[in-house]
């Protein structure tokens, strides 16, 4: 007996202390650190930039447990200003103690929109992602601290996120369909007449975050948006878009869009990048599912192609909605807005 | 990046609203049909009573898509009722209707409490319970049905339920806990000091609901209640509750109680026995966690003994509360009460 509950106007506020509240418990942290991929390159792309890190003064926006600084101070940052707005910055200053850099890294609670620095910064590190990039992402509080705080030739960790999106055919889907057909022999009881319901149910409008296995990909993703964060600024973030055109690697029958995303550390041998494919090893924040309304069926090299767009919620500005207008092989062009459900809100109606 | 949220008060008619609502996705209705333990007990318990229900008035509290009508309508119902409140109701006449039902099997959308049935019924059927068999559960509105519509003598299925608890050691609580001792190794930064704030976190008062290894029960279970159906009232169930006394099977860290039901129903031969014990198959209930504040060891005999409460929660009623004093061999009574996170409302404060 689970409860499905419907999406809410909040007002501001309340989004925000919503948001806050939510990094506060543990799981969220524990479920990021042991994220190996994240955490690990991270660590490493630190490492590489410790020419630019050395001596110089690092601002961690949205610093969490306060890792990915001490990690900066590791790398002899001369001061690292880890800003985190949830009470887990509590844990962060004890953690900061526990390891000795107390006199390097300064946790400050408060969100980087308010905080008042003592100086400006030569560095910003940030791990700032949500599911499909933007969703519940701290992206437009790292341009803040750009413009706000960086000296002019200063350096941002990660530079460069990267959007992609490729077909794929969900086979949980299929066979969650087909129960339907099966419960005749089970029980005695012909439920073939709610595949319908079943399937406007399931290929619903939400972004479902999931792991999509190699095996379900039918093309080679393509990549369709690229943000430069040195240039990038909040303005554009209002509408992510680009154009995609991928070909079908032989037949099945597509019923889904994954999207991802990778993000680029400058190196100085090669950039260092985090990868978020269901090509790469897994990751907490996997992959974005986009359903559409029905199954359409490709054969090699049928070409999927479209335009995806990607901006914030009306109801809630940290919340992502996803549009894909798309065309596959011979078909007209259809579209579907798409946006994570919000567990957090309730009944509208 | 996820997110967690606090209880809010909730209206009754939002509260109705939402619970209504969340029954109308297919999910729930797949897990439910897919639970073969669920499912064929009903259908066996139906085709053994077949001799109450042959030729006779059946009424189902809760009908869903109309499964248990339909075994009823097979089982030689002369009339069945299939009273749903939620819009899978829609379904279940068709379903009803391609299973060639549609002559026995009445579906009547509403609420059992509002419905007006154009008689008397001889037995009532219903799947009404919830998580730790009261969590949001029905039978509230079965008792209902057996005031208002059950004729003298009638027949309700099941006609018992008992609830259960034990003392269990989850290994996952360990294994988080520990995380935080290795995260020096993997990425040089000692986070130690984190496991305080993860036991507060991990271990706090949600009712989590887990499937419960059987050799993490440390004890055989204790029954502490007994509800019978013919005669409990609704003003019995505002506190169900009673003694329990477990003793250990061996030396193990107890860190939980683990709470669980059956529900009997009658037959001509012998009783039938719907059980989510974690010593039987598995069921969608699974079983209900509450975990201590700290671990506490015992030796093979140790007494753990108490007495459970479970009661409605004051901001919303078809959600529960599950009280626990206990004590743990030599150790001086605790106590602590727990409640199922309200998923489906917002911060309060």
């Amino acid at each position: 007996m689970s409860h499905v509950v419907k999406k809410r106007k909040l007002d501001k506020s309340r989004q925000d202390r919503l948001y806050f509240d939510s990094y506060s418990d543990v799981t969220i942290h524990e479920e990021m650190i042991a994220d190996h991929v994240r955490t690990n390159t991270y660590r490493t792309a630190i490492q590489r930039n410790s020419e630019s890190i050395r001596g110089k003064v690092v601002l961690d926006v949205g610093a969490g447990t306060g890792v990915l600084s001490i990690f900066c101070a590791q790398a002899g940052a001369k001061k690292v200003y880890a800003v985190e707005a949830c009470s887990i910055a509590e844990q962060a200053v004890k953690i900061v103690k526990h390891n000795n850099m107390d006199d390097r890294v300064e946790v400050i609670r408060g969100t980087v929109e308010t905080v008042d620095l003592p100086e400006k910064v030569e560095v910003i590190v940030s791990e700032w992602m949500g599911y499909a990039l933007l969703h519940e992402s701290m992206l437009n509080s790292v341009l803040y601290a750009r413009d706000r705080w960086l000296k002019p030739g200063g350096v941002i960790l990660p530079s460069k996120a990267e959007l992609y999106i490729a077909p794929i055919s969900d086979p949980v889907v299929e066979d969650r369909l087909h129960f339907w057909y099966t419960v005749k022999d089970q029980y005695g009881v012909d439920m073939s007449c709610m595949s319908d319901f079943a399937q406007r149910c399931i290929m619903n409008s939400d972004i479902t975050v999931n792991s999509v296995t190699v095996e379900d990909v039918l093309s080679h993703p393509a990549r369709f948006a690229e943000l430069d964060l040195y240039s990038v600024t909040v303005e554009e973030l209002r509408a992510v878009k680009g154009h995609f055109r991928c070909e079908s690697f032989g037949s099945a029958a597509v019923n889904a869009f994954c999207v991802y995303f990778t993000v680029t550390f400058p190196c100085p041998d090669k950039p260092l990048v985090l990868s978020t494919s269901p090509f790469k090893p897994e990751t907490h924040w996997k992959q974005a599912v986009l359903y559409l309304d029905a199954p359409v069926e490709v054969v090699q090299d049928t070409p999927v192609t479209g335009e995806v767009s990607m901006y914030p919620s009306e109801d809630s500005a940290r919340h992502i909605c996803i549009h894909v207008d798309y065309s596959i092989g011979e078909q007209k062009t259809q579209s579907k807005t798409f946006s994570i459900p919000d567990w957090s809100s309730e009944a509208q109606s």
